[in-house]
């Protein structure tokens, strides 16, 4: 048997670079920030990857590929875009054996080579919403990387819209923010709060920036993406220019939006407890392993054949099932490497099963074991993954509202958030000047949110624009 | 209405770039050598890789991601490989502000990466055979760049893999080359020829490499994808090694197999016609348009809403169908860019076919127009669609037999060939005096194929051993 995992609770950072490594999710690369993600985490991605992909498609967008590389001099068209990304720039100088005339870098993220294809493509209104996505990777090289939190290369999709009107921009970057929601809520089973980001918080040229941020065990808060509603600036550094209906020259209006791979370390964190990770159901890879108890002096053939039964019964229902016939490894040592790996379900059956005509189900959420009639088996299991997926959610709920807490002044809930952690809704005049107080506990403006319930900001006596949320942020 | 393609008989290539971006499959890129994949290629590009990516997890192989940078010492460990490589490579020489220590590629292809994982993960007999796959771009700086079939990035998959015995790594090269075919030929409806390389033409770093070539209209072969035995001796440049079942420590044998968004090209080539593309259905992305017929002086009302009945009842059966209701357009004009779009069956609906209850039904390929029942819609459109994808196939392959002749002495064949394009099917005694030879008519040997038909080499009076295509490639 290997080495236990580290405390969950006591050194949850190193509990989680483990379970990403020793359950397979992905491994180290040899290029500083970068990770391989192998076939078990891979699979995840591909999951989500399906349910985003169908949202974006059902909400009439289409999918678009564009080059990796980009010219140094699309970036330095708008002043703050370039400003944001100028430092995490990977830059080809050479290619073809010659050192080129300007340089490339790699996307960071594409807004400026979609914008110089806008200018090609938008003439006309009836150019006109043009909705687009791209499923691909990024570099922005990174100081702290942490196995798919903070990667100098990371997958994602990026959205890019473009609309007659600023009204159109907004309800689009708002009805995409709702698409991830929808996909972090009922498949991820990560509870999300919405919100919209600070001015210190926006993404480099973006007017609005909404965002979901999810509460970890830790406390802190993660960003589970972006949805920016664009400046038009963008538009006239891109001479992006159209006929209008009444025959005038206008300027569109744009957003971006993209998620990453991130959501794969958010997953673990929300969900894996001391015996390794716990998958939802729903992106769950495989979502029942079959183990058959094989013993050395017994002839195991019937138990094999039923184990091989249910694993097409199964299959045939839709399920994501493994059946674990490796006869290098014993029940136990399978046993501990599936909880690792977070399989929802596991199916144990040995002759003593067999006798009685029953399976022995073993839920990885509760931990608790059922005898199970054999012709019970489908219903159950379907049952279990629904309760699973449902518990999930419940329980990272829960726990954030534990974690949650109405704040008032800074003095009171600052030197605790600096010590444990945890979020705080609190009031805010939406000066400067008060955001900076919270470096005073290593905290920040997670987002804006919609409610106005504190009378004064948390850090003056100035009357509260508006509920925010404080924590600390991966 | 827009004007005519250039000519596809006398000016075929001319005619290709104009049907790839007038046909909305691509733009060109503000980067040297690089194109903008726009949604209706992309999409043909989905459906291609659906049907491969099922093909690749059927036959036991999982997908992986791994990092887009790799270190250049990497490349440099195994002799052949940087040779064949070292031109074609775009090089990151500052990322996050600083000047690297040592440069990163951009992945050529991915071998070095995988090979120094593959040395991680290798340890055991009970480790192989590991078989992965990641869909990806590449970048291969392109002296002479053409859309889709040669750019500087471009989309692929690449399969790695690593065995126990030399058998089973050869068995493994054919097994996925029979996968490739089976996409283009059953799904592309692109009849190819099977067969190996010569030395001259393998993969840099390979053992054998096996291929499809597709003779274009044109009489030019284009090679469709690779599968490659590479050798051994990656293995030893990157430490491979592992305990076999009697715990002496061997170095795996490996594959790699790859085919990219050149197929897009081949599509466009093989099928094509002096109207614009046409797709087979299996991967249209719209297989059938319908195009209600709109007065200006009469009530539309009921063509609109049967027009829309129609759409239900075939999106219903699984149909990819599209309803034009563009009010800017003409029904003309419709036609015009659904012909060049090359969408295998358009519906056109008036108040006379109405009348009747009828919609006329007009084939792409055939250019034939019929009158239908509407009782008979969707059973017809079936059947169309199925009968479209077997005559392109037969269609091509009647081609090819025109287009590939039996040669024997290149005096004979060469100067026709020179002059007119097309495939010889000769005898060669494998000598690189004789396949030299070849030169003088522009032309190269695209493969080595299973039949020894011939006597005497082409070029000179030794044995044939065996049969080889030779013709012009692209």
């Amino acid at each position: 048997m290997k080495n236990k995992l580290p405390n969950i609770t006591t050194d949850f950072s190193s509990w989680y670079n483990d379970v990403v490594y020793r359950s397979d999710l992905a491994d180290t690369a040899p290029v500083r920030g970068c990770i391989v993600i192998r076939p078990y985490g891979c699979q995840i991605w591909e999951s989500i990857k399906t349910i985003l992909d169908k949202k974006i498609k059902d909400t009439d967008h289409e999918n678009i590929m564009l080059p990796l590389l980009i010219p140094e001099s699309f970036l330095r068209k708008e002043a703050e875009h370039i400003e944001g990304f100028a430092p995490e720039l990977a830059v080809v100088t050479h290619a073809g054996g010659k050192k080129l005339e300007e340089s490339l870098v790699i996307r960071p993220t594409s807004e400026t080579m979609m914008y110089h294809m806008f200018s090609r493509w938008i003439k006309s209104w009836r150019d006109l919403p043009l909705k687009l996505n791209q499923w691909c990777s990024v570099v922005r090289w990174e100081k702290r990387p942490r196995p798919f939190l903070r990667t100098s290369e990371f997958f994602w999709q990026e959205g890019h819209t473009a609309h007659a009107t600023e009204q159109e921009a907004h309800d689009e970057a708002l009805l995409m923010l709702d698409q991830y929601i929808d996909l972090i809520q009922n498949y991820l089973a990560i509870p999300v709060i919405k919100g919209e980001k600070p001015e210190s918080e926006k993404f480099a040229g973006a007017k609005n920036t909404y965002t979901m941020e999810a509460i970890m065990p830790d406390g802190k808060a993660l960003q589970m993406g972006t949805s920016h509603h664009i400046q038009q600036s963008f538009g006239k550094a891109f001479d992006i220019a159209y006929q209008d209906k009444d025959g005038k020259l206008a300027t569109p209006h744009f957003t971006s939006w993209g998620a990453t791979t991130r959501l794969i370390g958010a997953l673990i964190m929300t969900h894996g407890d001391q015996k390794g990770l716990i998958l939802p159901p729903k992106v769950a890879p495989i979502q029942v392993v079959i183990i058959p108890i094989i013993k050395a002096n017994q002839d195991n053939q019937a138990v094999l054949e039923e184990a091989q039964k249910i694993y097409s019964e199964l299959k045939q229902s839709g399920i994501r099932v493994k059946l674990d016939l490796d006869a290098t490894q014993t029940p136990g040592a399978k046993f501990y490497n599936w909880e690792l790996k977070g399989v929802p379900v596991r199916i144990e059956l040995g002759a003593r099963d067999l006798e009685s005509q029953s399976v022995t189900i073993a839920n990885r959420l509760t931990c608790k074991k059922e005898s199970i009639a054999l012709t019970e088996i489908s219903h159950m299991i379907s049952k279990t993954l629904d309760d699973t997926q449902q518990a999930l959610f419940q329980r990272a709920e829960a726990r954030n509202q534990e974690l949650t807490k109405r704040g008032n002044k800074l003095a009171e809930w600052g030197p605790i958030l600096n010590k444990e952690n945890g979020a705080y809704i609190v009031g805010w005049c939406q000066s400067d000047a008060c955001e900076d107080k919270l470096k005073s506990c290593k905290a920040t403006i997670r987002c804006l949110i919609a409610t106005n319930e504190s009378p004064e900001c948390f850090a003056c006596t100035k009357k509260s624009l508006g509920d925010i949320v404080v924590a600390k942020a991966y």
